[in-house]
């Protein structure tokens, strides 16, 4: 008898000996369900998995095809930084490093969606796990699309706490990158100068309006791991 | 009228304010649909969608809890690299820099899992796009669990793109890290060592067998883009 996984398996196989290339149009459910003497429900399973892989493209009305290039999809969990570190069994500490108004860099006001002229608010703060360094780092807030916000109110709680108790967020952005660690950056990793860093963008939107950008820096050795 | 955005928008801002506080069972979906009064069909859409950032969690006869942590997912499309390269509209080479058997280092014996006596395959490699580096990679290879792959059968197409066509590849595990450029590796992306890379190191399973393992390196300015 057949299960979803040696459907997939047998499917893979047939797409991977180009049997069926990319862009072509696979059997229906009722086909693959009667060559494989299996119940459709179980060739449905593998087929969803596929395409939520980027494997195979289902269209409505169409049917599904061998996608024409392979994008391999993952699902990566970023979790809250409080998350991150109480999930390794450590003891979780925040410390706010800066509170200021400023003008943004072109990058923030580029992803806040603000002219260069707008003052914004810039938060510098350092999360350390067991009192060693886990990550740091620098959020600009839009103050026009948030209730107020001052110092004391992320002297206890990251800017990230405040404004998911504070905001209706409605979706985010992450763009992942290798940086060079610099001044701040480096003084509260703890490590020289220039070390390579990995660096997380993280635009967090409530509606149609960016209301912070965030960017947060890991020591070497972090690691984003998914399986897929 | 409610849209599943609005309702969505409507949930968010319940879990936000702690109505519904982490842990919470929350109404059933024929509740929220007459105290919203829309469809049971938009309330379930707007679930789903909160449901797949990791934000609620739906248990079968249990019902649908807020999360204990807000532990966002993202998906994110890791294509092949000639797929990486095409989609910026530049013209993709490959070329094969080293092709040699050799014992594991410690981390790809445990990536492979096979003991440090076993011989594998590695292989250097370099990607450019329009003629600038893009990309280089070492790959380990385990041959035992491979059909015969010679030095001739990755010089014109990379050792993914040989595997892909050749081994029906199950799943994969990715891992997202910052490095710091050695060797090879700045050379082949002509970048000072110590240089800050992108590194993605992702391991293939046939079935129960990983059968590949790849370190990638990308320059500086490289950025993994998702949004949820």
């Amino acid at each position: 008898m057949n299960t979803w996984q040696s459907v997939r398996a047998d499917v893979l196989e047939r797409i991977r000996s180009r049997e069926w290339p990319p862009g072509e149009l696979i059997p229906t459910e009722q086909e693959l369900a009667a060559t494989l003497g299996c119940a459709r429900a179980t060739v449905n399973r593998a087929l969803r998995e596929l395409a939520d892989s980027g494997i195979l493209e289902r269209r409505r009305k169409v049917g599904t095809r061998v996608a024409a290039t392979v994008a391999r999809r993952t699902v990566l969990d970023m979790p809250a930084i409080r998350t991150e570190i109480e999930n390794m069994g450590a003891a979780y500490s925040y410390e706010l490093a800066r509170f200021t108004t400023r003008h943004p860099t072109p990058f923030a006001a580029r992803a806040l969606q603000v002219p260069l002229s707008q003052e914004l608010l810039l938060i510098h703060a350092k999360y350390t796990a067991d009192g060693q360094p886990h990550c740091c780092e620098a959020v600009w807030l839009n103050p026009d699309l948030l209730p107020p916000l001052t110092r004391e109110d992320v002297e206890q709680q990251s800017a990230h706490e405040w404004l998911t108790s504070h905001v209706a967020l409605t979706h985010g952005r992450f763009s992942i990158l290798a940086a060079a660690a610099k001044g701040d950056c480096a003084f509260h990793l703890n490590i020289p100068e220039g070390t390579a860093v990995l660096t997380i963008e993280r635009t967090n939107w409530a509606d149609t309006h960016p209301v912070s950008f965030a960017r947060q820096f890991y020591p070497p050795q972090h690691r984003l791991v998914s399986e897929d």
